[in-house]
Formats: structure tokens, sequence, C-alpha cells
């Protein structure tokens, strides 16, 4: 006992009390009105409805009233694209790179053009309802690294990618050949990892099998081995892009196995591909072999045309499966809303094309918003024992009803409504706060809790050990 | 001359300033940049780059960086459906009435619980997007008079309907018969008429074809005939409503045909069908030769799963369509946001459905929202000389970018991004002002602007003329 009491005291232990709502299995929401989230040292210990006699004393944050829910992990968005959302809506995949993606990523050549479009991307982020991203940055080292130092400012977890693109690319944006990218992407790792980082990682970023030569592709798949790297990729977004990779690859079974062949799904860091609208049994078969994860964007593939993506399917089958605004393919920041976007796109997805896929409940894509995405950083996305504490504290009582919903309920009008009049009141990363507005604790605040996202915020539990 | 001056002395006439962007045509966005858009007596004169001196000495408004568009008309919104909004969206349309829908109506019989919920209904609404309305209430006299005069007392303009079902309903929300619907709906316009309201009309509104009698429906037409009164209902928006509908009237050719058959297609007063997701041929040739406007509902249509409506071809076939949020079909009150889903739905029916009708574009779902629902109204909905003067203005300074965007472009972004930092500064029907945030007027308010909603705004023009 005299050990455990002194590993505790090392730890900052705190409960939060609210309405607190998490998933345990996709099919539906587990709630406690007025319970205890109690969090050690940056881990759930689990959601009471009486605060266990061996946490009495420690610091209780009375949030009574707000919900309290799992921080989302948005699981592909790209950075440098921030600036453009919400314009030149009218173009496919294919046309909308070179029209608006490309000329744009181009700027980020400029350190200073990257310091301001990376600056308020990062904060948009820090006040948004993701506490996790796995982030596109461009092809340029130096403006990459700038990235991750504003995120890992936030205090926000994220995996970054310097981008790689060596053909099939405007001169402006494309690497001189496979060596010069691989080279680069060399000195990026080492310089990252001399800057020792305590919550944002490098993701390796092949574009997409287009703009990648095989040398490239295959100079990847060797740096992700013996790196133990993640890696992220686009995948079967879009027929034109699909056609294309055929062209390019005569010889795949399916474009996922451009991947595979090259060796990018194999190692030890997980891998994950954005949207597989059209995957095939085949390309289907070569992700679940490597445990892929599926990064679902369906604002994206509304407002690009692409398509919907059968993410019924990929739950039945057991993969992996995150939820991402593809920022800006997608013009909404918020999981919130991407949550109820995914649900709505499975609706018509089973209505125009294929009734034996039965819609998304709102339960399953919070799910996919929380724990789908949450697990590529490991146990995160949930409230359940040992996951880590990534929380939102959210108030609903500008959205107003004269209804009495249970907690779960209203988790659920949250996220169709956050914009409508939802407030963020604080959000912590791993037990950490990032986020408070100080507006809405008011005198239900605990002294001891500060207000800087810059600081440790969680009090020591040494008195209560 | 002597004359015009005499007039003009007793209009109001101002002009705001700032960046003013509406729709003259469907097909692209006018803006002027540090613009002027002169109201003479609640109706615009028209949008000038220069002050034209006619106009010397009038009260300008300086808004200047601000965005001035048209307000929009949500021409579908159930009010007694609100405060279940983003609640058991996991149902059809039938189930759906059945299980969500119909219990919460019944409570409004019950004129305090529908003062609470239409008191938030209202409010809401005024600080929303919308500057008019088509609105469904229950089937209950005296309450639908309760919505009536809280709309009224917003200054937002509305054509408000008492429900009629008097069949296929359950018990506790279903009229006695034909003539019991009837007799009480006589009594709700004569009690209307004696109110006296300026903003809020009544509007014949028969549920559906399902939940109305023969007799029922060819009494309402009759009505609507001999008053020249306007109506509104439901048409072809899910297959087994339309499935359900032929069993009901296995004489028509279409769904549309029982409405017509009924005279409610005939008469002096619009007639507005929601959703129309599934018309034939014959039903759109009938709503072409009546004039009828299509209240087009994307989110709606997302939610419940009914599919997507051809709003295109409605488009090319020069028909009369506006946008609706249906809500609670529709979770979200946001005009701003049914924009965005209308592109985003008219991209997906065509990937998913007919590669004959072109996605819409942001520019047209913008002018459906503003002349295309406005026209039920009249002259409404852009700032070309003669029409009224429905004026929003936003500020988009907090949906950051570094890109220089001209106004129009400013627009599209607060489509898809409204909800993300937009705020509205003012909003005026027919050149009154019916809300303004005081912080974001600032110093630049003229001092004669009030700032109570409830009062006339506009200044005397006296000394001017």
């Amino acid at each position: 006992m005299s050990k455990e009491s002194s590993v505790a005291a090392s730890q900052e232990t705190f409960a939060i009390r609210g309405d607190i709502v998490w998933s345990r299995h996709a099919s539906n929401l587990q709630w406690a009105k007025d319970g205890y989230l109690v969090v050690v040292d940056g881990v759930c210990k689990g959601v009471f409805q009486e605060l266990p006699a061996e946490y009495e004393g420690i610091d209780v944050r009375d949030r009574t009233g707000r919900l309290v829910i799992p921080g989302m992990t948005d699981i592909h968005v790209h950075a440098p694209q921030y600036a453009f959302r919400g314009l030149g809506m009218d173009l496919e995949l294919l046309e909308w790179l070179n029209t608006h993606t490309f000329p744009e990523e181009k700027k980020y050549a400029d350190l200073s053009y990257a310091d301001r479009a990376y600056s308020i991307f990062a904060d948009d982020m820090l006040h948004s309802p993701t506490t996790r991203a796995v982030v596109f940055g461009t092809l340029h080292v130096e403006p990459t690294e700038l990235l991750m130092d504003k995120l890992e400012a936030t205090g926000l977890k994220t995996f970054v990618g310097k981008v790689n693109m060596d053909r099939n690319s405007p001169d402006y944006l494309c690497e001189k050949d496979a060596q010069a990218s691989l080279a680069d992407t060399v000195r990026w790792l080492d310089e990252v990892e001399s800057k020792g980082y305590v919550n944002t990682k490098p993701i390796l970023t092949p574009r997409f099998t287009p703009t990648c030569t095989d040398e490239l592709m295959e100079g990847l798949g060797r740096l992700k081995q013996e790196r133990g790297l993640p890696l992220q990729s686009h995948l079967s977004e879009n027929l034109s892009e699909i056609d294309w990779v055929h062209g390019l690859a005569p010889w795949s079974s399916c474009y996922g196995q451009t991947y595979e062949h090259a060796g990018q799904m194999d190692g030890e860091g997980h891998v994950v591909m954005a949207h597989c609208n059209y995957s095939t049994d085949e390309e289907i078969a070569i992700m679940k072999k490597h445990g892929v994860f599926v990064a679902t964007c369906p604002q994206s593939n509304m407002q690009l045309s692409s398509g919907i993506a059968p993410i019924r399917r990929y739950l039945v089958e057991g993969m992996n499966v995150g939820l991402g605004t593809d920022v800006a393919g997608g013009a909404s920041l918020s999981m919130f809303r991407a949550v109820a976007d995914l649900v709505g796109c499975s609706k018509l997805r089973w209505r125009l094309v294929d009734q034996n896929l039965k819609p998304l409940s709102t339960a399953e894509a919070f799910y996919v918003a929380t724990v789908g995405g949450g697990s590529f950083f490991g146990k995160v996305g949930s409230f359940e024992e040992g996951y880590e504490a990534d929380i939102l504290v959210l108030d609903d009582s500008q959205i107003r009803t004269t209804l009495e919903c249970d907690p779960s309920e209203r988790v659920e009008r949250y996220m169709y409504l956050a914009e409508e009049g939802g407030r963020m009141v604080e959000k912590y990363v791993a037990g950490r706060l990032v986020v408070r507005d100080d507006r809405l604790v008011g005198s239900k605040a605990p002294a001891a809790v500060l207000t800087s996202a810059a600081a440790n915020t969680t009090v020591s539990s040494a008195k209560s050990a």
C-alpha cells in the first residue's frame, strides 16, 4: 500500500463532475447523469455515479449540468488548404487539385505566408472539437516543421506529414525526383526528432499514387519499415482518380495494392487511407490484412462530388474506421458536423445506392469520431478505464428545447446543433487542459484550475493519496 | 418635382454602406465593394457604387467591411417540431411521424406548453438568417394563433398554417371529420383577420393527402378559391408515402393530382409543395401549370433517408423553387447551412443518380434561398430596384483566412462556414430593423439607429428630401 501511495502522490489526479457520455461499443452511448470521470496521470479510471472512497478528497471539478464527452480525432485534414475552405466548391477532385489546391500549397514555400496561415489553422483547431488529428502539410520541409511547432504549442496531439510528390504535379509543386524527395524526408524526420516534441509526431505522407513514382513509393515503404513510422495517403476517392491509377499501375489488382506493393503497409506504424469510397473486395482484403484505418470524410465526399463510402460494410467487417473533416475538400473543421454528415450520407447511400447496407446511427457515427479514429493514437476516444483522458466539457444550455432529454439525447442533439448555440467550456488532451472559457466555468471553477492553455492544469493529488 | 419631394418627405429613406452581394440572375452573384444600398419606405432603390446626388444627406449607416446580403426565406418549416430537432434521426418519414412527430404535436393542445415552445422557436428564428418563412403549426386553433402572435412580434414576415388532418392520424391528433376541420379553419381565419396582423398571414395547410379525406381536401380547395388564400402541403417526399397515396387515390395519375383535383391549386394565392423528390413528368406538368412553388429541404431529405430532389430540372423548367429547413426533418434552422446542403446534395444526386442533371453552384443555391423562396412573398430576396428591403448585415471577420477574397467569395465562404465564426450584425425586414448586435456596430453606428427590435428604426428623411 505504501508503495502505491507513493506512486499516486507523483500523479495528477482529478475528477470532473457532470453529465458524462461516451462510447463503450459502437451500438449505443453510455451515460451517467451527475457522474464523476476520474483521471489519474492523464488516463481515465472510469466513470462513477458516486466518487469511490479511494478518490475521496481529490480535486473535483464541478461541471454539474454540463455535458462531458471524449475528444474527437480528425483523422484526415490538410492544414495548408485551410485558407480556401468554402471556396471553389464547383469542381471534382482532380480539377480541384490543379485549380485551387496546388496553387495554394505552393505559397507555403514562403515561411512568412506559412506562419500566418498555420497560426490561424492551429488556433482554430485548438478551439474546435478535435483533440487529436492526422494532418497533411505540404512538400516543404521547414514550413512543415513550422506547422508542427504551432500544433505542438496548442497541446493537441497530432501526427503531421511532410508531403511527397515527384510526378504528375505542377512544376511549382513537384520534388525533383525520388531521391531528392526521400532525402528531404529523412532530413525532416531527423530535424523533427531533434526538436523533442511531446505532442507532435511525424507521419510519412505520399500524397497519392498518381503523384509518386514507383521509386519514391518503394523508398517510402522502406523508410516506414526501417523507422517504424505511421503512414497516411489517399485511396479510391474518386472514379477518375481510380482510372488514372489503373493506367499508371496496370499490374495492380486494385488501387490499394499500389501502396501494399511498395511495402507501405508493412512495419510497425499504423496506416490511414483517406476516403475508400469505391474499394473493391480485393482492396478491402488488403486493408484488413494490414489493419489499415479508413478515414471517411463525408462532407468532402459530398462537396467534391466523389460519392459515399460504404462505412457500414467496413464496420461489419471489423475494420478500423475514423472520421475526418478533409479540409478543404470539406469546408468545416467541426467534427460534430462531420458526425451529422456521416449519418446523413450513410442514409443517402442506403436510399440511392445499396439497401443492403443499413445507415449509421448517430451513436455509431459518434463512436467512429471518438474511439474509431482515436485508436490510431492508442487507447483514445472513450472514458473506459485505461483510455487517455481526452475530454470536452460542453454547454448546451443555449440549444434550447422544452423537452427533458437524458445526457445521451443531449449529445445527439449537440452533434446536429453544436453550431446553433453549443459552447465549449473546457478541452483536455490526455488529462491536460488546453482550452477553457472562463465565462462558462464561472463561480463553480475550483480555484486551482489554471486558465492558461499552456500550463499544466491538474492539481497534485499528494494530499489525497 | 415638388410633389415628389413631398412624397419623399413622408417616407423613410436610408442607405447601408458595406460590401453588398445579391442575386440578379440565378447563375452568379452581383456585388459592390464599399457600395450603397438605398432603401426608401422599405423598398430597395438599388445598389450604387457612389451615393447618387438625389440621396445626398440621407441617413447613411456605415457598415464598411461588413457583408450586406438579402434576407433568406425559409419556405418550409414546422414550428411545433422545433423542440425535438436533432433527436430521433433514425427513422424514415412515416415511422418518424408516428414515433416522434405526432406525440410532440399533441402537446400543443396545452396552451402553456405551446407558449413555452413557440417562444423559443420565434426567438431563435428571429436570430437566424431567415427574414421570411412559410410555417406549419398544428391542428389546434388557439395555439396556432399564439404562434402567429409571437411571430408577429418578431417583425419577421410569415405565412402560418393551422394544420388540417382528419384521417390516418392517431386519435389524439385527428380532427373529428371534414366538417369539424373546415369549421375550425374558418373560425381560425376569421379570428386571424380580426387580429389585424401586419407581418403574419394565414395559409391553408392540409398536412398531406394521406391524412385528409377527400371531403376535407375539396372543402379546403373551395375555401382557397373563395378567400384567395395561399396553400402549403407535402408532395412526393418519400417512396412509401407515394405508394400510400396511390392506394388512397387509385384514380390519380400522380400524387400531385390529388391536390389539383381538390381545387387546391386554383385561385389567387400561391401554392407551395414541400420536397417533390420523386415528381413524375405528369406531376411536374401540374406544378408548372399552376405555378406551384417547390420547397426543397435537403437536410431533411438526407436525415429522413428520403432521397434527393432534382432541383436542376425544376430550375431548367423555369419552375418556382424555394429552400426550406423543414425543421425537424432537418435539424438546423440555419438557411446558410441549407444552402450548403442544397449544393452538396445536388452533387451526390449527380454522382449517384443522374449525370444529366448538373449540380447546383453555391450562387444558384443562394438564389434559391433568397429570390427563389422570396418570390412567394412578392418582390423579395434581391436588392434590385423595387424589391422589399430584407437585409442581413454580417460580420465575417472571425472566419479567418490569409486570402484576399472579393465580396462574392466571402459570401460563398459564409454559406459554408457561418457557424464557425460568422456573426449577424443587423437584420432588416422590408426596411425595418428587427435584430442588431450593438457590439458589432460599435462606434460606427449612427446615433439615430434604434437598438430595440420592436421599434421602428429608420430615420425620417424629411430633412434630406
